[in-house]
């Protein structure tokens, strides 16, 4: 169990010279351990939103922040241009906490398709101070509507979330989908999927 | 842990007249319990695919095959159309073994968009007995790539693996996500998006 | 586990009229859910530090905030007067990211008794947009070092981590330890014992 | 938690160089991995019921299908000659679900000595297309009530079920477990039990 | 997770009056609390050898000791008659140590049968404050190897672990296993096997 | 999951020379397992309890007894001189069940400060032969009440429970916490605290 072990922190120096890993990350040396290695900086360091959704996700997962080894919890800062969006996506590996730092979003996440009600959207506008919850590995998205930048910092249960972006996932792989089975899953025509493609 | 007890049914009775769900099922008196409690039939049983993907899964998972509550595994049956398409999903609290019962699939998933190599998709034509892995909460997809009738099994698990489809999930939710996000998101215009909608 | 299930939000009237806790809480009906049970509001309001600690500490855990059942994550909002102290204190159930949001502070956390080196402090000062992880269940404190106030957001590892204060675990409990095992405890006169809990 | 980390397959040279293995096993680095790391082929391929019992199991656990490694499911194909036995055994370590594929099977499990009521046998006869639940770590068996070959489809809750045949555990031992104490527990002379060992 | 909730009584009367369990046992209200909900006597109470094996077995799960509801942990008194045995048998949810507190044990558990080595036996004589360790749902026994009565205590690693008496499991079910399968899967002659289920 | 592997033993050669650990124990080659290595001997030996508390615990934790690696379970003796104390500690990762062997012990667990009702002693005389429950991670403590040795036998759900004991943990530290913070968190003088602290 995750609980089972007091801190195992990622021994970096065996890792790179091994290039070996195992189901998680190999233990520093208990003697070794010092206060820096539970300690980050950064998390109010704004994000470049200069890209085409107006948006900046900034990870604090395991790989960068390697006291969370096995500890089941991780975080994010998102910051949001004026009108950005942080697309939909899902975490494979976590349930999600987001709380509005600044700004107003309109955020929402969707019902599996075999729940019922299936594909409902549930929806909210956050002001500063709100949050919402974003059930496990459901498809979700974050809207800012003001014309001033938003902030808001997401919460995991999980040291290595992941994040699966549905355009990129499904129309920006590598190698493509190909298009006749994303033209017959989105029911468009194959030139319809290749303009998507072409965008990722 | 699912493993803390011999076998817990769910006790229909009670829950239809509680209308209460509590985190699982209601557990049936173990002295009432019978070899039909364990049972499933109709595994054998093709689904209709007439439908515009061209297949049908038949689910067996905890709902509608109680046996499973608390065991941590369950089943579906897909059957193929020719040239049929089980589209792009994902499950989001299992794991998938699927093992190919009759015919040709060309199957694929894709990596999460922070792993690296980032949305990779790895893919491979299946034969007759062949299996492939699909890890938890990753997008995949099969296609029949003959012109007969194929069928494939898979295995999840979790009890209760759950099905996002992602066409449904994004453009064919209710009520629906508004066109601008989706815009944005795809990066193509509310009109093309707006079509993709119609189709759901 | 507790992703086996989509989201399970604790249905107020069933526990209330029924005075019956299960392991977890009572599921609400998919068909009654909506954003509002997703909802938080409230984490940009300061808790009254007007008390001798000179902090307050806001919990969002699964009893106040219902949407976190299951989902192995929940926060608090910690605020701290000038020189104010959260003092020293364990969460039974729950690893924590701590994250200064405003001002300075000290932070810290003791490494167990039979663990090699034994009863570590491991200590660091932060400033806004720091972060430190106190791993499960260890003794850790934050104090102000600043004349101004300052603000801290957690996140746990548990929808309901708990919380051992020290000097109330031990001296403040209903009824009282006996003064004669405190004081071999803590090798002092029972005299100072009793001084001690006459503050709690 | 086995859901922490994306896909982790064993790096076999690295095993192999090392003779190590941790409490899993070591993951290839995610840049070499391919689509055949997630492939299996023969689970159509008959196996050789020419003995004693006229079953024969083929596993398709961690050890041989690699890719299985932390996802917590795997399969097994039985085949029966006709009339053939699969003996009492249990698993250790998983739930299974067995699906007849071809034939008529008469299968079942025996609730705990503990179990109130204890040592139930719970049974029934399968028809293809049948299935049934064999609940984490009781014993149970299938027996082909018929005069042709039949075939089902294990499925696992475990990435390493391991199998224990109640006849080769007692009495198949290396060294054997001395004949007083097996004739004292089955309440039979030593010559009876020597004569079930001669067997194994 | 068994450790997200403090401490979580069985309310008895809630479930006589009701018939009904849930995957676990309904908790008391912690107001109601009292030190006696934690307490068990009668550890040191030998229980009654005078029975063919010359063994008892004293279990304190969480069927007779409510407190441990949640809590993933139990224990068993076992006395020993002169020569007495507690037969082959297993935990189908628990893991074992076993440690002797008066007499002298002969104490062996066997590895699985796909293990390798399979189907080992690992045994040992064990004296006074000796202890050894069972693994999860592996077959084990312990013989008392003196003149004088043996006590052990054993521990456990489930509130629940269950008990699998290979002998009552295989020969003494309700209904019986059928002849034609006991006498093929132990390779002896059905009357044989006849003899050993007159036992039971 | 623990449950996972069959038995998996720490390989002491392979730990020191490559001065690694990983999340766990490396393990031993299972043709290698003998006998020895479930075994433990010495849990009759008593502690010496010349010391100021009048008390000593000798752990059979995985560290002293690696057999115990991923099985979840460990012990420890506890020895108590005529009126010894086992100070006010908590174990981070498993709850307990404490069986007195000999004496007579006055034994208190307190609940959690967040917990209605908060800061609870719960606590009970015991005789040889009583159990008493301590949930994990709480504040417990044993005292022997007689003018003759006891002894208990400590019960723990996890192979590493590990063990803060208060005193040491808050004024015995290493470098010590500053007297500032505890002189606010105890709400008494500095020197008072640095009276304390000097003890340890």
């Amino acid at each position: 169990m995750s609980h089972c072990y007091l801190q195992c922190l990622r021994f970096s120096n065996v890792l790179s010279n091994h290039a070996v890993s195992v189901n998680g990350y190999v233990c520093k040396d208990p003697n070794l351990v010092q206060a820096d290695d539970f300690f980050l900086s950064g998390v109010n360091v704004p994000g470049n939103t200069s890209n085409a959704l107006g948006s900046y996700v900034t990870h604090f997962f395991v790989a960068n922040y390697p006291a969370l080894n096995t500890l089941s919890v991780s975080m994010a800062r998102i910051d949001y241009a004026p009108y950005g969006l942080n697309p939909p996506h899902y975490h494979p590996r976590a349930s999600e906490i987001l709380t509005v730092l600044e700004g107003t979003l309109e955020v929402g996440f969707v019902t599996s398709s075999t729940y019922n009600p299936a594909n409902q959207l549930i929806s909210k506008v956050l002001q500063k101070g709100d949050a919402f919850v974003f059930p496990e590995a459901l498809v979700h998205f974050q809207q800012n509507l003001g014309h001033s930048p938003a902030v808001a910092l997401a919460t995991f249960s999980s040291q290595n979330p992941d994040v699966n972006t549905i355009a990129n996932t499904v129309f920006g792989t590598n190698p493509e989908i190909p298009s006749y089975i994303l033209a017959k899953a989105f029911q468009v025509s194959k030139s319809v999927i290749k303009e998507i493609q072409s965008q990722f």
